[in-house]
This record gives C-alpha cells, structure tokens and sequence, in this order.
C-alpha cells in the first residue's frame, strides 16, 4: 500500500521527516511529491527543493521523491494513489488541512487523508519559522537532516 | 429593506451566488459590491470581476451589482444602507469576519453584519482554492455560476 | 416575516434583549422560544425562565415569548417559520452553534439560521458566568433587563 | 497490522461505521473498544453499547468489538497494539484529540494515533446530537447503522 | 508587588508549580487561591485540594495558600491585589481564560490578568486528564509535585 | 526588571501604547524594539517606525524605542533581557503568537513570554486594519496616539 505525502518542502525539515519515518509503519512505501507552487515565492527553487528531499530520505527503504507541476489529485490519479499523508502541528494547520481534504475529496471520491501527530520535539517546527530563522541568519541546523544542513551550508 | 455584500469576487462562485438568494429571502435587494482591492493582487482585473458578477447574479430579481474603491463604510452611508451580508463556512472565516465587522461597527455605529450559512455542498468551496486549482489547469466549471464558467473559457 | 429565537434563557439577560432588538429591525416578529432543556439542569424553573423572558420584552412589539419541550424543527415546522436567529459572541460560540444548524438543516431543509453580533459591551455577557457570579452571590443586575433583576431579587 | 477504534459508542452512529470502514482500507483489523466511563452518564449501558457496536459491525470481517475498563494503553499495551484510529470533524474535535494523544504517547511511547476524515455526509453526526435528538423524541433511525436502529426501537 | 493564582488545584499538578515559580521571577509574592467550587464537583474536598496546594509549593519562598469562596475580584479587592496569574497551554484554554477576564475586568476595572507558558513538558498536563488517569487506577505520581503524590497515595 | 515588546509597529497604534502602560506597572523598564522585517513589506520605512515609536511612548518614564534586524533572541541576550511582552486580542492572535514563543524559547532557554490583554476599546484595533483603512483614505487619527496620528498626517 501506498500513501503521497505533498509539500513545498522548503526545505525539508526534521519534523517532516519525522512524519515520513512514521508513515512508512504503516505503508510499504512513502512518495514525498514536492510542489512547485511558484505562486508561493518559495526560498528555494523547485529543483533544491527537490535535491533536499532526496537527501533527506536517502538512506530510508520505500521512500521516493518526485516533483510535480498542477494538481495534487492528477499526480495520485496517474500513480493509481488514493491516500494522502499531513502532519498536524495545531488547531490553525488542521482548520487549513481539513479544508484542502474536503477539496481534494470532492475532485477524486476515493481520495483518503490520513493525518498523523509528529513527535513532541517536532510540534514547533514549521518550515515557516525555519525560513524565517534563515533569512536573519540564525543557525537552522538543530532543525534540519544533516544533509539538508550541509547542503545548505554549501551554498551560502 | 437592502443589504450590501462586499467581496473581491475573484471570481464569483457557486457558493457566493447560494448566499445571495438566501438573503433575498429576507430582503428586497441585495447590492453586490465588487471591491478594487488592488492589495490584495486578484486574480482577475476589477472590471472583470464586476462583469463576471453580473453575469452570476443577472437572473435573479432585486440584485444588483456595483464596484467600490474606498472604505465599505463609506458606500453604505452614501446608499442608506445599514446592513452588510457575508456567508461563514467554518471557524477561521469566522474570527476574520467578526474582527471586519468590529472595526467597521466602531466606524458606523449604525452598521449592522448578518452572517448566513451556505448549503452544505458550497461549505468547501472557497474562492481561494477556486483560484489554486484553475491556475494548474484544473477544470473549476462545477464550481461557478454557468456564465461565468463560460465567460472565463473564453477570455482564455 | 417572523424568526425564531430559540435558548435556555437561565437567566434572560441584557445582551439577548440586544439582539432580539436587532432582529426586530429585519423581522416582522421575534419568538422567543424558551427550551425546557432538563439534562442541562438549569439554575430556574421552565415557568420562570418563561415569566423572565416575558418580563425582559414586554414592552416591545412584535415579540412573543413562548415554551417548548421537543425539537425545535417541530416547533417551527407547526408555526411556519424557517428563520432562526442566533446572537454570536466569538469563536467557540459559533462552532457550536454552526454544528447546531447543520444539524438542524439535515432535519427540516428550508432552516435557515442567521447570526447577529450583540454590541460590543455585551460581548462579554453569556448567561454561563451571570449565573456563575449570581451562584457566589456576585452583583448580576448589570447584566440583567430590570424587570428581571427584580424578578430574581423579589425570589431570593 | 491492527488499529484500536476507542470511544463510549453512546450509541453507535453511521459516521463511526463509515471510519471503521476506512481504516480496514489500511489495516488488517480493526478493534472497535467500547470504553465503560461511568462518569461520562452515557444514555445506554455498557453491555448495551457493546451489543449496538456489535450489530453495526457484524457484517464487516476483520472487525472485533470489545469492552473495556481502565486505561486505554493499557489494552493496547496487552494486546499489542500501537495505532489508535479516531475520525475527525471540526476543529473543536481536533483540539480535545490532540490534547488525549499527547497524554497517552507520554504514558505509551510507541502509541501512534491516526486521524481520518469521515464522508462528507457523515460530517455533522455527532453522537451528542444523535442522543439529544432521541431524548426529545426525535427520529434518528436515519443516522444509525439498521441493527442499533432496530435494537434501540425494540428496547422503548 | 503581588500576584493572585485562582484555581480548583484538584489536585495541584507539577504544571501549576511550574507556573507558580516563572511568577515568581517576575513577582515577590504567589498568593495560590484554591476555589471552593462546589458546583464543579471536585474529586477531592476543598480543605484537601487547599492541603495539597501548602504541599506543593511550601519548600518556596514569597508563595501562600489560601482558600476561597464567592467572587474572586472580592478576595482581589480586600488583599488589594490586582493582577492575577493563569497559565495558558492551547487555543481552548486561551478562549475561555479570556473569557472570564474580560468579565472580571468588567467587575473591577483595575483587574489585570497575567497569562504565561508552561514549560514545555507541562503543556499536556491538564488537571482532568490527571484526574481521568487517576480514577482509571492509572499511575499519575509523574504529573504531580512528590508530596502531593504522596498524599494522595497515603489517602488510597 | 526589564522587558522587551517586540513587534513591526507599521504605525505604533492606540492598543500597542496600552499594552506598554500595563507593562510598565509591572516592570521598569519596557524595551519596544521595531523589527525591521523588510519581507512583511510593511507601509511605513524601518527609520520611519522606530521614528513613529518614539513620538508614542516619549511622555512616558522607562520606555525606550530600539530598532534592531535578525533574530529576537539575540538581541535579548545582548541587553539581558529574558521576558518578553505581547498583546492578545483573541484566538487567532494568540495561536500564532505561542507557536513563535515556543520556537523562542527552544533558541533562548531563559525565554520568558508575557501575554497581556487590551483594554476592551483597543481590543478590535490590530495594526493591519489600520493600515487598510488608512490605505483607502479612511481616518485613521482615533486609532493612533496623537504625535503618530499628526506625523503621519505631514508625511502626506
């Protein structure tokens, strides 16, 4: 059985991470599909968002990485995928992730999201904050997979 | 009796049109007040959006369709009209709107908000993801008033 | 046009004769419509939550106050009202009150709530902490149309 | 793989049916655990609340029903259990899962609760709303699984 | 300057002490104000929840204990306290604590409420999921000050 | 004792400058240190807000204005100062503002958050609804403190 799990990813953090190790308790294989999403002026472009990911997940079994432009739905409709992975951090991401389920679900019926709880240390870190953190040159590195860091680190 | 309905419009959804044959059961005339709204960067231009309400709305009896720049405050005092319409589908739409209608209370103290509640198939339609999904190519016709479908095929 | 205007109503207090007054601007007649309501074990009697409610709108038109036990959908099926009115005071306010209606709504199809905001100084006021402050013989008849703040002085 | 479903089932509705039936899309089996809680006053009795979760599942293979007593990782910790199944409705809802999870993680670290999202139409069904609809005498056969409408329709 | 810390304390949790102390830095005197409460039906009486609270903070200079019935702005009035102390874990928490200050301030103008953070450990310690944990026979000595654990065990 | 009030003051309103009045009875000194945050894109020039700070809080004893770029915590360790002051006006305000304490408090361990409440008149005036009202030709100048209010004024 397989589940998506969608996302800017910018960057990948410990905290997705987290959510991906736990998932994969449950499904033979994890697809991280990260989103181009221009429209949200991402830090990193669509490309180390995605070289990020992979080095993130690189020494997990059953975890890939793609990209995809357009419609989450289109990409589980092509891969034949009807479950959809999010963590939930608060009350405000669920509000958000419940309506974007609701949407999904009305444009393909046998659409399933599954919502699971990171663990504790893991509540705090929204990549919001990590981006934030960054661009005031603050050290990200306790946030972040060592290769996401290093990655990082390299090309600044 | 009239009510004023203020939005950006961008575009004119099912659901919006759901909550202005609501309030015409209440009221004689429901005035449709497209804001400018040049912030907020919309999706289609301000004239657009006026065109496509009237298209949505140009059926019904006792509507009427009107653009505004400026305070909303403003609009009403001029028109004599005290009562302001808005649709609520969950709780973060509704902290917004009840801190909007705070602030526009203390401005006109005679101002008086009427929240309503769309039908439960236009719960999950909001215009923000109505724009997420036609901006990646995904097919919005059954999210839209018939006319206004058609009038964004064309224009594209 | 009439609407109904359901509560416990234990005590009737200052902030709903504020929006019973509002409503009256837009509707023809307001119901009042005290619930027996047993299980929420209520500090006053039906009968005098009653006698209250008539006491706090007696000198308004177009006002009538009555009792029931059973469904509210029933209530309004049998009178031929389709309006419920619902005062709002924040965020956890209305996610019960919006449950309630799409509850309410699956019942009796043409049900259609309307939520008004009381005035800003009685925000603040549910009938929970007036008869929290009454149990530990606070001050409550502040909070209270006069003619019900006599009432429940003249009972004590 | 197994997933507990815990809750009072005060009484069974078809919205924790359709959330059974969901997590069996996932798991192998699904342990319905019908919680005793006296002091929750529940309408129906323990046995009667086992019985009722019984009827509504009997039909579904690799779905057990049982009773318990005590702490709920203490069952799962017994039988070996780690993932807890709840269906999600509102935010309200969201809130008070959150809060039970993070407890019993701190009491059971592998605990790994799971969150799905119940069918559209199964949203608004609470079994608060089901048992005060049933006390006022109101028809609720329409959101019980047939056997617990049965069942509870034989027992008055 | 002097800060008040009402509560039911049933039972005083290691979450509350940690509270009681981040005052402490900012205040000379905690004065911990157990409610008598009746109505909210405590697990343990009112002198053993004011017995638990002198246990749980008595190795702590500038803190007392005190018990209450009636108003807390009355006790505030006559001690010449103004400002009170809440901790504050969650949304649900904040709504309702904002609730009864604004209601307080509205009795005593001078009412000032102080909300701080519990540390991060102590944020799913709630007094009623202790009190849930306790009543299951679960094992609760890790959520409470030593003393008070030991009362409670002495007690049993 | 001292305490910073962090915050972009895109202009310093009417509420920040009772926030500062509260705090200033408990501490004594209150630090108002305006971000410069050039990815708010905020209305008024960095220079411009500390400059409309100052005009603010200059009547006042123990208040100083700074300006400062990266993070927050580091400038609280550079002055020694381990509490930190903010203003709640309700839910959404303050779920956002303890997502970011907690991150603070994982940078700086020592990180103490206070949380206030506004007076009931300030409690609907946030800095962004002044901006938008400002923005539309609205008078803003009952909303901010007069020195800011006439700044502004000869600004334009």
């Amino acid at each position: 059985m397989n589940i998506i799990y969608p996302g800017t990813f910018d960057p990948f953090s410990l905290g997705q991470l987290d959510i991906v190790i736990r998932a994969r308790q449950i499904y033979d294989t994890v697809t991280v599909a990260v989103s181009d999403n221009p429209r949200k002026n991402p830090m990193f472009a669509f490309e180390e968002r995605i070289e990020m990911a992979r080095l993130a997940v690189d020494e997990y079994d059953g975890v890939e990485v793609i990209g995809f432009t357009g419609l989450l739905v289109d990409v589980m409709r092509e891969r034949g995928i009807k479950f959809m992975l999010r963590g939930i951090r608060g009350m405000l991401d669920f509000e958000y992730e419940f309506q974007m389920a609701q949407v999904n679900r009305s444009m393909l019926s046998e659409f399933e999201p599954i919502f699971l709880m990171p663990g504790e240390k893991y509540m705090v870190l929204s990549s919001t904050f990590i981006r934030e953190v960054a661009v005031l040159n603050g050290d990200v590195s306790g946030f972040l997979p060592p290769k996401v860091a290093e990655y990082i680190k390299a090309k600044i």
